[in-house]
């Protein structure tokens, strides 16, 4: 298969497959997401992302009926359907199917899949970043399906032609519309602290690895705006991305100063990625 | 028909009813809707529902090639399939279709519409509220389809006994799960304005200009936990209820100190519900 759709047990082209029109994903946003990227057959920093995609279900009082090994071995079992190799793996959870009301019953929710051949980002391009007032909600440090204003935000940065969107809350950097960011400064990375304004990310948790594995001190504080503009680098993580360095921000140069370091964590989480999807 | 799902010109009962998997409310939310109340094949206030939709559908940049009148005489068309009358009438429009990107391109989306039995409720019943700090974004003042948040205050309610939800962020009150709120203090109607906090809500209107057909002031300005506390009636409004009168508020008796003036209102609204609605 080209691209693969699974839902609650049936398979098809993502472009083939529907879904009942009254799955609470449909009118309420209802579910919990995850997401992260295979290579010959292996998929990259799995138990992360289902560890995270389990603590969000539980955050929202989902249940799935599904271990987290249960769920490894699905996704595993899918990826076989497909042609290509290079896959962005993206699974949901939605709360069910019902008629329409706020309140639920407790039982088990609907598993989604969705499979696209899709490599990771080519982390030797620089990016253009813009800023804008991060408008969302304080449940940022789960995956949920309510993505209405990063949907906003990505289409907001796209058309100033810039790739990514950095929110902050007054002058409080937060994270981007599908990113965390972080900053440079006298060789110190600092990246702000995971809070309901900010998503553990797991590429954020493999650059603070690579960081400590590179000798590479890191803080964990809060950075603002000016700090960040006047920063001596201003990387972006992401999992289809890793790694990327931003050359400005709304429209005004930033970073450049410290390119070796930029290029030892680019190699460093390039080379994981490669290594543990290995044939 | 015993209920109705439309998508994009299909019809069907909504159990039985599909919906492509790639349309971005599976995976987004991304999306408006509105919802009212029929009778005797009258949609009630159909005018104001689909005017704030519109409205809605332009702050997020969506567009359905279709006009105000068009959607309109689509909904009365598709009341004409329903055995039971006393209609649940809620329409969506959804961004489109497609693989899972958050930015988009310019196009028209999708229509969903369902249908069920279900009257406005009996306003003779008092209702219980329980309090919980709103987390929610600031887009607030439209409908999306981001109502994760909501399931979960309208569950919190239903889970310790109560009718719905107060928010407040800090000590000021906003709005509810899926309700204005209001209180009346010296015979005045006190109503927070709204903003990108708190919905423009129709019954909230029409609550607004029958306290002017009855000779009640209304003030529209903030109030905070304690001025609810202390007031003399709390009142809840939405399109489904018209307008509620609380007795309690996280298990603490409230209101019942103006009763006529409640009586007032709520006979003046059904009354206006039922003129709009008859035969």
């Amino acid at each position: 298969m080209k691209t693969l759709g699974y839902y609650d047990g049936r398979i098809g082209e993502l472009e083939e497959m529907t879904v009942p029109m009254l799955d609470r994903a449909c009118y309420f946003g209802d579910g919990i997401y995850d997401a992260t990227y295979s290579r010959n057959k292996k998929i990259f920093a799995i138990d992360e992302h289902i560890d995270r995609f389990f603590s969000g279900l539980e955050t929202v009082d989902i249940k799935i009926g599904m271990t987290k090994v249960q769920l490894k071995e699905l996704l595993y079992s899918l990826l076989e359907y497909m042609d290509d190799d290079g896959l962005f793996v993206y699974w949901q959870a939605t709360r069910g199917v019902g008629i329409r009301d706020h309140c639920y019953e407790q039982g088990y929710g609907k598993l989604w899949v969705m499979l696209k051949p899709q490599p990771i980002v080519d982390m030797s391009q620089k990016i253009k970043l813009v800023t804008h007032e991060d408008i969302r909600y304080t449940l940022c440090n789960i995956k949920t399906l309510n993505l209405l204003p990063n949907v906003l935000f990505a289409q907001y940065a796209k058309e100033r032609g810039a790739n990514e969107c950095v929110l902050h809350r007054g002058e409080r950097v937060t994270e981007c519309a599908h990113s965390n960011i972080h900053i440079i400064k006298d060789g110190v990375l600092i990246t702000p602290p995971t809070d309901k304004y900010i998503l553990k990310g797991v590429a954020r948790e493999h650059l603070i690895r690579a960081c400590r594995a590179l000798g590479i001190i890191v803080e964990i504080r809060p950075f603002d705006l000016k700090e960040m503009m006047e920063s001596d680098e201003v990387i972006v993580t992401s999992s289809g991305s890793l790694c990327l360095q931003a050359e400005s921000i709304d429209g005004i140069a930033v970073g450049g100063r410290r390119q070796e370091l930029v290029n030892a964590l680019q190699s460093y989480l390039l080379g994981e990625f490669r290594s543990a999807t290995a044939r």
